[in-house]
């Protein structure tokens, strides 16, 4: 039985006239594609321009919520109550996906970025404002969580279809949490080693850690960082090892748009 | 046969720790609320609760996206591209309805705000850029426009249902456009004026003009505006004279939703 | 003896479009003012319109920098370190003074803000950042800091020239802190009540606690918050109650700029 | 005789998260920096990074001061008054005056940026209001303008030191003007063609232009955008040709602080 995974990417982390990562490159190399939305990152312009090049790239898109905070890239806490966050997602949410009707994409799924990911990974609460944000809208949106985290559980919990993702180029912890950015090990820059990991984790299901014994982890996608260095490297030689052993690549979140329809559609 | 008009208002124009005008008062004596999307004014808890109220008092709600320019209240026009303004659009619309979702309400209609309005009442291109966002959305959303304006023109061809707005508190001229807001006589203040104004144009058809021979104008609604002085009595005596003259008040963009389901389901 | 005591209060806090606060009334009935430098309130044109009133009034004036968080108002924690609050601090006082310029007038003293003031208030790292600022810029800059601080203390470690100030309508612990805002009987909104306790303290030297005996406090300035409920009144009555006491008001920062002077020189 | 020129680059236009241009690079190369102030582009931290390591290679800075507006890159004109245009430059020059005293260097020059530059070029009213600010704050600052323009001319009216700028990568007209940046032939991308052109102009005091006879300027400082493609290598090229023709490099605005100075004294 052919195997399945998905590749997902950070994207569309520009902001008005400041570009950041390669997004075409990516674009070219993942199957689902985490769209900031305005919030930490991103503008109409931009979101518009990736999803323009992740539906004629046949790249299923997602919204990539975070905290209104574009100096901190939406990389620090603001303290705020549930219901803030739950309207604050509801409304990055919601313009991403009027901006992918101009396109016309469909945005298929929902994966909150930086900080809000963090602390939705640990804070039920908190993952419960983001899930009543995504069921709310409706829409058939999936949710894209960290494997392991409150978030995944809390979506479980709700109905509302839930998928995990597992980082090629970050370390884990033996309680299935990710080593913090800040600590030494916690990025792996080197292709090889993060490719090499990732064949073994599908192989055996079992991810190694830093302080033990490997972990049995859910993985429905890899998230390779758009804003790590060497991402495209990475993200290319990843994609060919998969592909190489015979693991096909495609969204988690259901079968890619066709190529024809979106192109023939964008006027714009 | 009893007539009906549609009394609307500019709405939810609070930001963060500032609050502007009586929004609960308003919602108490108006049948369509514009709601300010995030770009000139507003801010996802102010959207939120200014939704709630008006769902809660039976008001139809619409959107009402501006530059995104608060410093300028989005009175300036901040030079963009009609594929710009498209894609902001779309975006503040979307935003709106994500959080309209929590409540749950829906939004009906779109009515552009301020400097983003009159360029849309004089240049065609801006027009249809609006029009474009609201098609591509769909969702049955409709677009109040000033009445005799480009707006109102494009959206008529494209088929998108359009509805046409008069103000109780601004001098017209006898090309069918406002007085501006900065020359002697653009403003009425005297709500009694602006009432009695507004009771003879609904007999007879016809706008008195400041230079020249009163004109004909199309109009489901009139425009309070929410940022006038005295802008909640003059509502308020607009209300009651119309009421008085057997005048049924009620929004154009259908009948409200039933009082009882959306504060059930608002728990937020 | 004449006994001397400042009132300051915080004002130039509306944004754009917003106003808060009764900023003209106010600034009959202090003797210093702590002037929003843009940060979590504030913009160059509303800097300008308090400082002139301010210069006008023979009104003293500060800068009152404050978190880049306008939607939270400067009242959340934004996770920063230590040197990029001070060059936060720096460059907001430095556009404050940059706009007295204008008027012309000279900004004497710095008072933090909100949730920067809290910090400072306990955090001797955060205390040191905003002390730094001040030095480095110069200018005979004093610094204002609620009495029994980090903030005051560091500032008297440094030769800075450093000013206590207690609350009119805020409520202390024994341990010298203010009780924090979401506690009961953190705020005090009976002007009566509010003046009694000030008249008394400024008497004996000591201030009712909520949790315990009396405690000794220094005290170079009284805080008349200007969004609190009331404001203006209780400025009023405070300050009556002080002149009929025979108190003289002055600011702590030096004799006032002459009327005639700034006046003169506004040609903007 | 020994010829002298400055080079000059606008620098510290980065944002947040959002790296723009190889500035340690061009500070190694140019002899005035122009540094955004936290306007159309920078922040307290990127004003800091900049003015430390222009201290440090002995560049002498200068305020680059713009339009509110980072999502147009200060390339839009906001409609403003002359007073909220001086106040908002005023802002600026002050925001990274204060910063610069944390390193501590001093700023020499204002030059403003993009749209405001070239309204301030053309129209007088807006020259003015950019050289009072610079006239209020004093501290001997300087105005670094675009040669043969407005601001040139109101500068040397009011006393205030002006020099006079040429674009190594822009096209003139015969008017003196440059040719807008969306015209064919407006920047010239090949750094062999900028330098001749550049190194003829020192020769003979003659600029060509696209429409007419070369035109005499006055030039004490040639920019080479920061921005624009292969600025790096313009600048080193054109740096190198310089130095070979026997042309010293030297700021307008006065000697180089000593390197040892500023170095020592950085802590932060």
């Amino acid at each position: 039985m052919e195997r399945t995974i998905d590749l997902n990417s950070d994207l569309g982390e520009s902001f008005g006239p400041w570009p950041m990562g390669d997004d075409e490159a990516m674009l070219s190399l993942v199957s689902s594609a985490n769209i900031a939305c305005g919030g930490h990152a991103g503008d109409p312009d931009i979101m518009f321009q990736t999803l323009s090049v992740a539906a004629r790239n046949g790249v299923i898109v997602g919204a990539h919520p975070g905290y209104n905070d574009r100096e901190g890239f939406g990389r620090r806490v603001i303290p705020m109550t549930s219901s803030q966050i739950r309207r604050m997602v509801a409304a990055q949410i919601g313009a991403l996906q009027a901006v992918a009707a101009l396109v016309p994409v469909r945005v298929r799924y929902v994966k909150p970025h930086g900080a809000l990911a963090n602390l939705a990974a640990r804070d039920t609460e908190v993952a419960r404002a983001i899930v009543e944000s995504v069921l709310s809208i409706g829409d058939d949106l999936a949710i894209l969580a960290i494997s392991g985290t409150a978030l995944e559980r809390v979506a479980r919990l709700t109905g509302v279809p839930v998928f995990s993702e597992i980082f090629a180029d970050r370390a884990y912890q033996s309680n299935g949490q990710l080593v913090p950015r800040d600590q030494p090990g916690a990025l792996i820059h080197d292709s090889v080693q993060a490719t090499d990991r990732l064949l073994e984790f599908l192989e055996s299901g079992l991810m190694p850690v830093l302080d033990g014994e490997p972990i049995r982890l859910a993985a429905d996608s890899i998230c390779v960082h758009g804003d790590s260095r060497g991402a495209v490297e990475m993200a290319r030689m990843l994609r060919a090892e998969l592909l190489g052993s015979g693991i096909r690549l495609d969204s988690f979140a259901g079968p890619p748009p066709s190529r024809g329809d979106s192109v023939a559609a964008t006027s714009d």
